[in-house]
């Protein structure tokens, strides 16, 4: 682990140099721009933990290939312990940001990749898996932010890749050459990619033969020629930008994980850093490894965020002095059987794991689809369920300027106190935190990252073998399984 | 009608002085101001469509003080009809403005006020039916906006009115002279209030003997000596403030009303503007039938609103090449169903309105909290589903000014482009659009006005008429009514 | 109305002679066969309220062809008003039978039939609407009850009609003479047929031209040759004809209406009792509007049950003790909610009723549906909740026999007592009455009584007027109406 | 094992001589009375499974005390794999026998009893549990069906076990001789009683020092002089007890276990077999523990029920044409979803089980709870979405002799077909099946079994940690976590 700590991280960042945009204007040092440097910070959190001694445990791994300590984050998991300790690692980050940490992308990425790759080669004698091997000894031991590049902008979704009117709606290779590739397109939505090292490029859904220039792994630095990244709008990201330390609720952190669209103008990827290349047929098993994957992770992380949440509800309960209201109880009950609830799919789907060709193992599928899709309706519930006990003066408290001024602090200090000796600042800190955390761009994440809610239903559906549940049924009703 | 239309309710916003802070500064004109002009345009709607052909049955009614006609929004309900009138009339500009136009306020204020004053002059001999019949006459010929103020800070939850250890918590008399009253204390959440031109104060809550220098309702104008008004801050107000008419999405109007504080510093009242001051036991009454009538509302602004998100992810889900899909129909399909069942009890409380002894037509009191209830369910709900359909690029879309740029300007619109034609930039406004309307104040705003949920269920719980009940079930079962 | 009250209604039904099967046997006497005599009883209660002084005015109408006073059950709807009664009456019959009393089908269908007939009839010129009226004329005056027959087998249901491998999985005619026509099939579900005078067949589904041979209308007399009657199963209904007075749970009424299959073998309907014959253009109008007034009684007639049900589940908290616990209020003040949304949606879609052009008054389609829909939900919430609130003894409470046993009884009584002074068996009774309302057959019936869940979705979808609503979300956004 | 497979358990109950009461009559042989035979096979299941090659090892362990091979529902469980086993073995047998198989309550009752025998010990130096440990060695040597009686009547719920007007209203110690113990009381819902070899008795609740009698725990044998039981009703019992193999719909199987009341007549239970004798302070772990183990049980079990009833409406909807529709996709969808949530949280609380001081181990408390939670809401909604897609026939079929009639049986197979070449009477068998599956009894056993929902969210919101939570947010806001 060449970068050792969350200070390190910051300082390797501003050793590269990529190309960003942020409303309009170029952004120089992401550590620290205010619209990137919240997210920086949580980022770094994933660096930091790995020396905490309470979760070196779950922070840190052992390299299966070199032997060497390594972040989890780079991992690829062994077991359904290393399973089950992603889990807490992802929940202890969730409770301690607020937000999202980004380093999964990578993280998943790098396993649905390498065992994807294993399998190619099986198939075709192609040598992806030892590529990526090395690639991934270098992001081990240089501990590494990878950001885990799969969604493609479509387009018009009535239409696949090769059958759109402008042919870049999705990543492909626009030429070959002896010693490597050339790719153009975007990845949108992308999480963390303003302050990772490394992209890793994967394609965005199952294709066949008419896609085969679509069909592209490979990994790019986030600095490479051609690379552009413009970095997007989040709810109430001006107060973030402003730096209102109050108002923004989280003051270190951000809403969540910081997005960007990555274009790739013609960018030259050498041969080693090529995964897969118009292997179709594999396009399908790399998508849905990562989604199992980054599925599983999303009933982490959440209920950490809802930890939060609900102690944040809590404390406001008891500054207002309805703490002990049975109606107020019943919610926060129901907060935390929804937390609980969904906690309990990540917690499955990894005890239900199982080892790839590769010897890297997977989640389960099934559940980790069960997971995200309750994240979609469970996220709502529960920030539905904040804003009620929080109360209406979240959406119209006065800033905190007026808090701070002469002419009327006193006023917003007297008529936004609660009970006694409960400073009124506090009171509107915890409000403007669940502000940030129920509203708007938080709750848009919870639904669309790691898929889309019907992107679940349809892996659903098709993992739920039917025909065995169906002679389940008739043999209960004295029905005969082979009807004449 | 003495203000006309639109452009002459706000040059008469300009003759007023009230004293406005925001973001630390003082507003001087509410109609310039960037932060304020927004919502001043919605309120400016409820006097344009007075003079629409196709609208003006909804927007006026008949004085039946002066038999003159006058804006629905200063008119106490004759009948059913108007009831159901006024619903359809909230719908429409709901549908128009997207947002709360912030009349009903005082609307409701004043119809509650004018039966309970009613009530009261009947129970004691007092005259506040005859000096609150001459103050509407005023704001009838006028045509003025009000601004019902109903609720307090409230302090310590757990204690009255009071029991307050800073008794200002709640609205209070502080003196009485010969010609009228000193009140202090404030209102919060107060829509509206920087662009109306009367106050109606009215109490917050079912008060005892204990808090009769709280049984206070009167009239005050907003730039009454000693009437401040802080105004709060909403989901994205800088991009409002900023003029960013693309990504506010909604370029005319505001998130929700603009809500402000009213500080009340020692105001004299003169007693022709005093409507109720000490009968505690008809604080009840015109809490619970203002909070019926603005219950009922809800179900009728909020579905003009919700028809809009409904056609926004409709036309979305066209750009997208995704509205044949049958999950895109299914969940465009529930949206409409809620919708429409939240409008039921909104017609429902209205065709069983009833008459109130001084002629004033109530509402259902029963149907009005269920339809409130649905609101803070169906709202969310309806945000859900408009987010899932949405897609999650309205959380990571690049700023207008990177949609503009001419560096990077030719990216955004390439890669968030949809089926062929139709410009990148409708697909951003819209997506904006939805963004708006489905984060943060504009759900939090649905949840608590009109009364936070559990004091619907508790009208809820009292209004079931168990007993009754409980009697059919016992004839059914062959049970005696009377047990011995 | 030649038959007076519930008493005649009984001696009227002895004079018929239909053919009913019932477990393999024939039923001679529906008035005294256990299985059906519950039923007769709550379709009794239809006449008897006509005599009541309390709900005469809502139990009974002028015609508006004879002007002579008849039940409201065999009025042609001629204003909003009726509408709005018969929600009333419908919720009344609800709360006294807590089942169905089965004449709303036929009422519904009369209401379908005579507008329709007269749109054929100014399409073609053809004499049905006479025919109608006249046939409608000896219904009123006779007072007749009719069952409303519209639900065909359909077989395959992924084939039309006309294109089953069986031909006749729908009624058809299958002749044509001078003086009639010869019809062949089956209706199924058919609520109240063993207890009617009549049967009103109506075509099933929109048709298109190919299966002109099933648009058919027409009256038949519940015992003409050829009809032969299968009376089907419910939940526990051995209890019912063992006569288990308290196992049973309602000891005078039925789980749900009494369901049966009605054969046409080859039956002869003279001319004058056919009002279509054909016009398949006719069958989709005369089908929704059918489904639309059958749908807005659901919300009407299941909130009388859900009164029943919240009042069981009350008392049964009284006697155990638990009446007062925060949760149970919470969850009883759940059912009252929901209770009303339903109830809400039939008045609103009363409320919003507009004339056909025979005069006939149609309830707002678009609300209707919603309405229905509910009930697909709210039921099974409101059992739930009320299978919550009894306690698991519902499902494990010994029988009557052992409460009455000379052995056990003493121990039954003593182990399944509550509160001091409450009889055993008011505990027992209570609680079988809750065991019959939520479970089973009356929770089906809720789903698929007037058309299944997707029926609706299917008619909310269509009249959502989404381009009405693209376009206000396109004017608030800034969007031009005509994109070139 | 003594008893080796399901035959040998069947004639183990033969030499028994229980006194049971069912319907006001003596059942003399449970394994022949067609009202309890149906839930004797499904519990000889789980001998069965013994001797299964695809099942031995989740079916069977390895004692901990005598190292020979025992039935795993006699097993104390040793570790998380032991959990995760019994998990996967609850799912199986109920995929099995769509019911319940009953030996799972005295399983967990001896999982319990284990650890706080231990502990007891630990604390007042008794031999409880070596008492408790050779009555588990008889039990896992012969193998005996194990009945955990727990439930007691109550009462007065507003009042403790002590301050009952009728003391015996939960089960006590009347008489302490030099031998042993004499109880008296009831324990009510007793699953699987009439066919246990033993009951387990234990407490009800959670008790204070006022409650040393009826803080008691022992082991009766059950046909012990003074047991009576009497066996109780359940949906549809009628069609079990008439042996109507079609209208049953499981012909094999009942519709839950079989409940039972267990009354106790002054009962004399020996020394030995007494586990807890006044040791209040110890009730609470006890019904803890228990309930925690059961509540797991119920998601894995309920799951296997949920399979079975996915697979009927998967096979009816292929007979009836409709597979293919989009929505019925969408429920079936909806129903694997929820049933696999549910069956996350049954994994997740093993995963995360912990050992207790006597070595057993526990399941996670607060997933278990959430676990349950689920089971009340899930159950009903599948039920919902399965009546949805099986149709309203479910509810008004004819019985199976019309089915078998020569007079109507041709007319009940034209008329209740479906697609070509599938026979009617399968179309029945399995509509019967879900029939039997989704309504009334099964229903409430799962809302009550294992403990009412209230019961699971008191253990929710106290195992919450709320102040680890509050600590979270205020970090995170800026607030000090000692405020002064």
């Amino acid at each position: 682990m060449n970068i050792k700590n969350g200070v390190e991280y910051i300082q390797s960042l501003r050793n590269l140099k990529p190309t960003i945009y942020y409303k309009g204007k170029v952004i120089e040092d992401v550590t620290c721009h205010p619209a990137t440097a919240p997210h920086v910070r949580a980022a770094a959190l994933t660096y930091s933990l790995a020396n905490s001694e309470k979760y070196q445990d779950l922070a840190t791994a052992t390299s299966h290939i070199t032997g060497r300590k390594i972040s989890r984050f780079t991992h690829v998991h062994q077991n359904v312990d290393d399973l089950i300790k992603k889990i807490k690692l992802l929940r202890v980050l969730g409770q301690k940001t607020g937000t999202c940490f980004q380093r999964c992308v990578g993280f998943d990425g790098i396993n649905a990749t390498y065992s994807v790759a294993y399998e190619i080669d099986r198939e075709y004698g192609t040598d992806y898996f030892e590529r990526f091997k090395k690639w991934l000894t270098y992001v081990q031991d240089e501990n590494l932010m990878v950001v885990g590049a799969m969604t493609d902008p479509k387009g018009d979704r009535s239409r696949g890749p090769a059958d759109q009117p402008d042919l870049d709606q999705y990543v492909h290779v626009v030429d070959r050459r002896a010693d490597g590739i050339v790719i153009r397109g975007a990845k949108i939505h992308m999480t963390g990619a303003v302050n990772s090292h490394e992209i890793l490029v994967m394609p965005t859904t199952a294709m066949d033969e008419s896609a085969r220039d679509y069909a592209v792994s490979c990994a790019v630095p986030i600095d490479a020629p051609g690379v552009t990244l413009i970095f997007g709008r989040q709810s109430n990201d001006d107060r973030r930008d402003n730096l209102e330390r109050i108002d923004a609720g989280k003051p270190s952190f951000g809403a969540v994980g910081g997005e960007a669209v990555i274009v790739f103008e013609d960018v030259f990827v050498p041969n080693e850093k090529v995964f897969m290349d118009g292997q179709t047929e594999f396009t399908g098993p790399l998508v849905y490894r990562f989604a199992a994957h980054h599925r599983a992770n999303y009933g982490a992380c959440k209920t950490g965020l809802m930890d939060v949440l609900i102690g944040a509800v809590s404390y406001l309960a008891q500054i207002q002095g309805t703490a002990k209201a049975s109606h107020v109880r019943d919610k926060v009950t129901e907060m935390i059987h929804l937390c609980e609830t969904l906690y309990c799919s990540s917690i499955a789907c990894s005890a239900e794991g199982w080892p790839t060709p590769s010897g890297g193992y997977m989640v389960n599928t099934m559940l980790a689809n069960v997971c995200k899709q309750n994240v979609t309706r469970f996220h709502f519930e529960i920030a539905r369920l904040a804003v009620d006990l929080a109360g209406g003066f979240i959406a119209t408290l006065p800033s905190q300027y007026d808090l701070q001024s002469e002419a009327v602090g006193h006023l917003v200090k007297k008529y936004f106190s609660g009970v006694e000796k409960s400073p009124t600042e506090y009171r509107i800190r915890i409000a403007r935190l669940i502000e940030a955390m129920t509203g708007g761009t938080a709750l848009v994440e919870s639904m669309h990252g790691a898929g889309s809610p019907q992107a679940q239903r349809i892996m659903i559906f098709r993992e739920g073998e039917l025909n065995r549940k169906i002679e389940m049924a008739k043999k209960l009703a004295g029905i005969p399984l082979r009807e004449t």
